[in-house]
């Protein structure tokens, strides 16, 4: 009988575990309101196969920017970070050319992501894709960020961690689209966001396949192929994809052009821009900013499409992962203005 | 009893098609031998989770080459044919540009896959992708080859489609890495090789987003972004994949740095190289031929590195689907030699 008993409760408690698991909510880091409830609706409406908004697995395409809808941008984008230290670490450079470098990354103020690409690119000429990884990899273990002194991955938020793995657990197939370098993205995008490689789009600099010793190797070129911002990035979707996105997220009129093409994807859709309005949690900071400009144009385009707007301040009731554990200072520098 | 006895049966059926599925032969087209038996055991060491050369699914990247590995690339590549046709067709253009365009296509006989690409472009330019697509959807239904007089996508090497169907029932990511044009192949590729467009990689035209009537669009320009042979092949799985193949799949010397680099993976690896020995049932053509070349220099580098050279004379027991029931007659154009 006792056996009976264990087995019973052993029983009882799976059906537990179970009722609660079809209960949970795959957003716990979204206020409720209109913005988590169409993200949950739009899910359950192209899985559902019996519904009018069903879209076969094949074509659930996502597409998410980083810098700004993933991770922290401010006060610099991490790659501006990760270019600067790169440029003091090269020795035996030209002083002149190292100072003009850096200057152009940090005090004009209003790099584009691209431009900090070929920048890269330029100081990480004749290097191997492997050894480039590496120096990115290497960077990340010990690169802080100035106000919250946190490793740059950790400045991930939560909330688009959550959306990101609600889209996989329901066949989408997620990708980045970014301005950022796509070589730099995949050192770490599958451990930190749990995207393969081959779903990372970004700015891609040239590589040339080579022979050292006879065995082949692949050495980055001090030149771009292609820039993944603004126009082109429908154009590198289609370069790289093939099909048009049903979900785009975004954050900056350099996301405009992503969600106009998947706005006008004959099927269901969903466009979602992220607001930096949280000035005490994050940044706050929008059409006169540099980096990020979320001008007044885009916002009337959103009104007027039906794109989702939100407020990290209103929506998102935790913005990283170790919040309430470790809260930010509030030092440190702040968002750069216009 | 009637009703116990007619479950019996239904579960001894059961059995007997699971023990039939356990042991059917994946690649009946293939003539027992080392090759078959290389490629089956590849599959079963890096699926095999307790083995020394178990490979993680995320990892199982295989890349084929198209023309002349997944179908009939001879007298002319299938999307020569389909330029031809289309400069036919394109009405009020300069007589003098379209002869100086056929010339190039069929006259001079050597051109190469990128050559056709580039040539796609300038004749397509300010299409959109949907119309391209369609353009060449409508192409297909009705193109015959010369010899065959068949459709193109008849012309499929039943053989290798038994090794897709393999590599994806394993867990494989499956790969299109060819000369020819992206868009041109995503257009099928789904259809006739089960390969999805996010996985056909091909020389890529350039594109433009632009808006019609407030619209966005993506318009062909008359430019090549980057050429998908030879160096181009592992630059470009670099640049689409990021990771490197585990095996690959050609027939001529523009697959070379595509099996290299695959060969010096350093984990488990498979090449293998399509030799065309068979006159009779498809085409007999190597070193000197203008299409398809597959020198005496590639011949030797596959003896020393251990690739795989199938014979489709001796290892492909039935190169077609239809074969049998309707056998090619020999007639119409010959393979084109140097």
């Amino acid at each position: 009988m006792v056996h009976f008993k264990a087995r019973s409760l052993i029983f009882v408690l799976l059906l537990s575990f179970q009722a609660a698991a079809a209960f949970a909510d795959p957003l716990p880091s979204w206020s409720n309101g209109p913005i988590k409830e169409a993200i949950l609706q739009f899910v359950r409406g192209v899985t559902d196969k019996s519904g009018k908004d069903y879209v076969p697995e094949s074509e659930r395409i996502a597409v998410f920017d980083q810098d700004g809808t993933l991770w922290v941008e401010q006060p610099l984008y991490p790659q501006q970070y990760f270019a600067l230290e790169r440029i003091k670490e090269m020795s035996g450079k030209d002083p002149v050319q190292k100072k003009k470098q850096a200057d152009d990354l940090e005090v004009k103020n209003d790099v584009k992501e691209s431009e900090i690409e070929a920048i890269v690119s330029k100081i990480h000429a004749g290097m191997t894709i492997e050894d480039f990884q590496d120096a990115v990899k290497g960077w990340l273990q010990t690169a802080r960020h100035p106000r919250y002194k946190r490793a740059f991955t950790d400045l991930v938020y939560e909330p688009m961690l959550e959306v990101i793995r609600l889209f996989k657990a329901n066949g989408f197939k997620v990708y980045i689209v970014s301005g950022g370098g796509q070589e730099f993205m995949r050192s770490y995008a599958e451990k930190v966001y749990g995207i393969p490689p081959e779903q990372v789009i970004g700015t891609a600099g040239r590589v040339k396949y080579e022979y050292e010793g006879g065995v082949p190797v692949l050495r980055r070129k001090p030149a771009i192929l292609f820039v993944d911002d603004k126009e082109g990035k429908p154009e590198a979707i289609n370069l790289m994809v093939g099909r048009r996105p049903i979900a785009a997220f975004g954050n900056s009129d350099g996301d405009k052009q992503m969600l106009e093409w998947t706005g006008n994807n004959p099927g269901p859709h969903l466009e979602v821009l992220i607001s930096h309005d949280d000035e005490h949690r994050e940044y706050s900071y929008g059409a006169d900013s540099k980096i990020g400009t979320f001008s007044e144009g885009l916002k009337t385009e959103a009104g007027l499409k039906g794109w989702k707007v939100v407020s990290m301040k209103k929506d998102w009731r935790r913005i990283f992962r170790w919040e309430g554990s470790s809260r930010p200072t509030g030092e440190g520098d702040r968002p750069r203005q216009g």
